[in-house]
């Protein structure tokens, strides 16, 4: 990249929420870790909400870019400050930066910091059981406040591609829009597209509805974060350590999901719920699924909806409703079924604010990391039982999200080539079939990049 | 009109605000006002509120659409509830009426019963008297709510059209949004397009700064309120009793104001405003005023600012800047003009929320009702001091406004055919020009419809 | 009296509540008003208010000792200020008026002028019909802002007398301290004894229960403030016009009441309750209503009840419990009896927060002048329904109160001498005898001072 | 003690704060914690919370009262309830725990769990260095929710005996009230008299000045919280886990001290402050800090003044002020001493809700075991800098209190017999003035009983 000109900023941040009242020992140990190796993590994650609003689809672009960019914390004399060298000038205005950046920055150095202090450097956490992981996920998410005792089931995750087109991007703020005319709230990943359009719709919903405490919850993780800012709506932005951990973030605090139209990202999204709600345990538990867009969307769901037919059978297909180009009617739906959530936690006691009876087996809870070798291996036959079987096709298609957008996965591809996936045959089919659809439908990349496939599919 | 298929809701609404708590005198008093003389006023204000989102030119269509719309205050047992038949169905929400349209309709109610009972049914009001109408127009205000004493200035008034282009509306939003980045509030005359997109960018803006008691007045008035319907994002509507009361309100509660392009309307807007700023009492008052569009709107801000400068001369151009196509540059010149504001009120002791010190003559306040024979009579001269030139110029304009979208004046035209306006050539041919770009910029009515002049120019 | 060293404060007082945002005309109207007549009366009351603290018996004896106190309204830019010269100096700390004092001093102030300007002076009003003096106690309690539709009956108001012994004062304490910890609030009508135990033992209680929003409600008059000055834990102070409306706003705003031992204020209270509840079309409402003391207490009540029983007969017996010496128990029956009006409120669509279904007839409504022709005309005899006889009754205690504690009674009683009370010997006899024992037990005047009688009794 | 009847009662008690929303590990945890050791620190801490208002001079006394008492934490669904078994009925009304008690509970409960999992139980605290212990100390209170960063300095801490006259406890109230009518807070150790009176005071000052935010802050520790249960005014409780650090709490949370007449406990605070504020780095620290009491008072000021005059000398002496019989002097000069504390903090840009600068050097800080060894050896000597004789007399005076009032010292010593202080003559002659003015005056125990000395003086 030639060096053009970007607007660049210094500035020195005052802390909100918790990092206001600290003690000297916090403050030497929140100082130091602005020299210790999360600093990498911390700057890079930094810079993704710094630079909100100018979408990039590669974090690596966002980088690179960015080279000089450069963020510590600096001790004051009784709290912090954060200082920021050669910032992205969106994030101020007139050299103040905008509150909700602000918020967000901390929200990262505070997810960081604890999940390294409370969580993978505490002996007392047991991070291998899935009681352990669960718990750990709810901690997380307590300490950055998003939990709310008083508030009844309304939290609607909405997963979709962050690159769809305007005309489906009008149709998720339609969506927002008409979920919160419902008193409805929205979760996602951060991001934009339909991670951003749903937020906005609903922020207009509530205002109209004069509902003043609209939650617009963002989960993201260290690895995507670069590809899918925050946007400033995101009123809660919590940093998962990993995608796993986000996924599970996502199906115990939302109360109903959305399924926008995407890419392979949406697809792993899919199949990581189904495989949970496929579970024997989790059978009797109402969860509104809906997948929806507008007209033009119809065939890329009629993909998804073979695919989930012809591997994980009717059962699965019988989890979720298609809605196609109605707004209305998936909001009364969604609201409908979150009805249910209601009556099904105040039966069995359960907690409003966090689905502790869903059962996620630890398949769906390990990392899994993309190398090459872990993607030829995957065992993509039908000689297992549904839920494994989701699990599996999850992990591939996570594969390929981290070849196509996230930093690491893109140097691993330039340097060993695509990944190579390999089962049987018929699974093989149905996934490349689905694959080159959404090639087709330009559902991999930003619209107007030709999009250069990082796998490759072998029938066995 | 044809009766197509209107979608229509019959319902029930109950009280918010000041109707809570109310003696069974007054709910005598507000059951029969629902049967007498002012119920056709507020039948009419309240269709407006039920239809905003459904925009019409002119509010003629809309009471001709919805001829079989009916409301009524009916008693409860310590309270009163709202009754609407036939009401258009976009106001609702499976059935529920949208929260900040209910509070719309009892804001109607509200200030129609107030003015009547208290300002206009009073002995004690002194309504002739320049400080009498300056009295009333603080206590509409006040008994709506309006007035926040711990409120530092923050009020941007937004006029211009609400029939413009989708370049232009979208100006408006980027200009709103950036005011709201600088904790600036928003206070327009309801109604669409450059009524509505400040509005709209501002939520944004206010939501990223988690600026959460951000204001969005609007007022109105019975004339008008049809064409203008108040879109639901307003959380404190006003509606005076008629629109030299409400420009005397955007002139006190304003704390600076942005012009975008309109037509007659806005044209009216400036006239008045510049006819109050050149009268000798006000030299010294700051008071920031800035025309602002896309570059589009270049060649309507230079007709505007030639006619100003040929009429009323240099003095009245130097009280505004232009500023074409920089949204962060008018949010920066209005921010730096407000401050000025604060320090001259802190100086004289003025209320932050009220501007007392304005001077604003009888000239001014006076309600002009455009009769032909009132329009033929307006003294369109130079031998008078500019700022008189200005009241009269302003009343040409307001005729023109109700010729064209005004219930009562569409029907007068085509009863009389147009309006004629007669006066000094120099004037006159000034006048015509201006007109004329106005119509040749489609300004005049909603863009698609050939506008048919509702006036008629003649030098005497 | 003797002019002793007094401590004397000049000085000027910020408005609070409803006087910060005023217009032109307002502060004009405010300013004149305290050159009026009325300003005697604001004076008078406003006195009593400062000097809260320092009870004295009579109001005569305080308006002598602070002869050269003044008050006036003098105007600023945008609202007003109070002016005191002469103040007592126990309503200042460190130079500046204690806030619940100067919040006092405002609210005289408030309903001064909104009863001569809103009620009294407005042609609107009808103040001769029960239902207009209803509406008119209702709209001054409002414009007070006592009523708030979210809070549930828990109003209790606590009668009795403000010159009780040392044993009676702890009681009452003790009695508001365990209704407190019931969640109950307390309204009495201001000043010592048995007016204000109750709020500081409520006070500790609410502050045990962690109620942050008790509600402790003083109701006075111009007539009876300055010898029962609001003690400043009063957090709504309302000055009623007269004592009837005073009396009024007590039963339709308390939700139950309880009677401590008093002397003839005490029994005018009751006599005026039995008389309203023993009308017919009362006779279903519940209303909680408790005599209680200490042991030594209990002979007080005996005479009463004895009275009672003698003059308006068993179903006037029935309307009360007579509770001794049990604090607890009374809190316990209140919070159950009040539970029950809940219910009925409820059931019947009435407010909670005020008793519209209550009848009160004009008997009781309209103010008695206790000259002496009116106490010497008095019907008492017992040829008339019970709740007529109890009306007359309470005329007849209301005059011996005046020629004790009120200013014009003792002026009217040192000029012509006691009043004369006729009627049928046996209800005489009853009269006497409570009266008597009433002096026996000290409680006509502060203990100490010897009881010179303001009326004779003659049987017909 | 026979058994005679005490009214007893079994109840749950649902939690507050910050027990409301748990992770099933930390459910697991508390469960535990119950059965554990620290269980028997947990019930006995909260017998005394439950037994507020039923004051008994030794904790022993209460222990063995309540033999039968049981507190549990108990399993829910998603959170924990305490179970209490045969508790002091007083607690309770109508069969609902007060709401104050219920915090107090959890708090209890909060501060034991935080200090044995954060704290002591934490490798990566260091509790061996000044910093360490102070940055504990911190931690604690902030975990409690003590601190405010909005709030401006104005916690006045109370010191003086628990056992002290009816003249006095009146003379702590109105200080208290003086207190709080300028806007200052109360922070005492819990219990009756001195710590009670100063709360109340405030209660009703606060109220007056419509101060809704008063804070009383009560900080206790596990072994004298039987002698000093907390009174429910008390709306923040804090246990620190041993009298050192209690101390510390004090002196960095509090902006000035008031310390009321007292016993042995009053002397051991006073000491404590005047050998830190002694030590070379505190020397410009402003610190209001005065004795005051009723003219009865007079003597016991004057014991102590001549008691530190004779030990630490003149400086230390110029460190306080005695003002006798006049608390609002008291009120005034506390008022301006604060305000310069606020000068300062804000000078070297220092914390308001915790004095990080006051330098507290490791003698104050380690705790002090009372063994009849560690008493005999205390190095009581004019040979050290007068900072370190304070340190040792302040520790022979915390043995006394120990023998007087706590279980174990109560046991030691009928166990072993008296304590032995052995020291320089001069020394253990002015000590043994003081103790027998301090016995003289009953201020060694509730008066009425007989004292029967803890200790015996023996010079060198």
């Amino acid at each position: 990249m030639t060096t053009e000109l970007i607007d660049l900023v210094d500035a020195r941040v005052s802390p909100t929420g918790q990092f206001d009242i600290l003690s000297k020992y916090e403050i030497h140990k929140l100082t130091d870790t602005s020299r210790g190796p999360e600093n990498t993590t911390f700057r890079n994650c930094a810079l993704a909400v710094l630079n909100c609003g100018n979408y990039q689809d590669d974090g690596k672009e966002l980088l690179e870019q960015y080279a000089d960019f450069n963020i510590s914390v600096i001790p004051t004399e009784r709290s912090v400050k954060l200082k920021v060298c050669n910032a992205p000038a969106s994030a101020f205005v007139d050299g103040r930066m905008i509150q909700g950046i602000a918020e967000h920055l901390f929200a990262v150095l505070r997810d960081i910091i604890y999940v390294r202090s409370e969580i993978t450097g505490d002996p007392r956490y047991d991070l291998v059981s899935a009681q352990g992981v669960t718990d750990a996920v709810f901690h997380i998410l307590r300490n950055a406040g998003t939990f709310d005792r008083a508030r009844a089931p309304r939290l609607v995750v909405c997963w979709g591609g962050h690159s769809i087109s305007r005309e489906e991007y009008e149709y998720t703020k339609t969506v927002g829009y008409e979920l919160a005319l419902r008193s409805l709230d929205i979760c996602t990943g951060c991001g934009p597209g339909a991670m951003k359009g749903p937020m906005k719709g609903a922020t207009i919903g509530h205002a109209k509805q004069r509902d003043r405490d609209g939650q617009y919850l963002g989960i993201s993780e260290p690895g995507i974060i670069a590809a899918e800012a925050p946007n400033p709506i995101v009123n809660q932005l919590v940093i998962m350590p990993d995608i796993e951990k986000r996924l599970e973030a996502f199906v115990r605090t939302g109360h109903g999901i959305v399924v926008f139209p995407g890419g392979a990202g949406t697809a792993e999204e899919i199949l990581y719920l189904l495989g949970i709600l496929l579970h024997e345990e989790n059978k009797h538990q109402p969860f509104p699924l809906i997948f929806t867009g507008p007209a033009s969307a119809e065939e890329y769901f009629f993909q998804i909806d073979r695919f989930i037919g012809e591997t994980l059978g009717e059962e699965a297909r019988s989890r979720y409703q298609i809605i196609i180009d109605d707004p209305q009617e998936v909001a009364r739906q969604m609201s409908a079924g979150i009805l249910k959530v209601r009556q099904f936690r105040k039966e069995t006691g359960d907690a409003y604010y966090y689905n502790w009876q869903l059962k996620i087996s630890t398949e769906f809870q390990r990392p899994f990391t993309p190398t090459h070798e872990n993607m030829r291996d995957l065992a993509l036959h039908n000689h297992q039982q549904p839920y494994l079987l989701a699990a599996n096709l999850r992990r591939a298609f996570s594969g390929i999200v981290s070849g196509n957008v996230k930093d690491e996965g893109i140097r691993n591809v330039e340097k060993h080539g695509p990944y190579e996936l390999r089962g049987d045959p018929s699974l093989m089919k149905s996934m490349d079939t689905l694959l080159n659809s959404f090639v087709k439908q330009q559902r991999m990349k930003l619209p107007g990049t030709a999009y250069k496939p990082c796998y490759r599919i072998s029938a066995e």
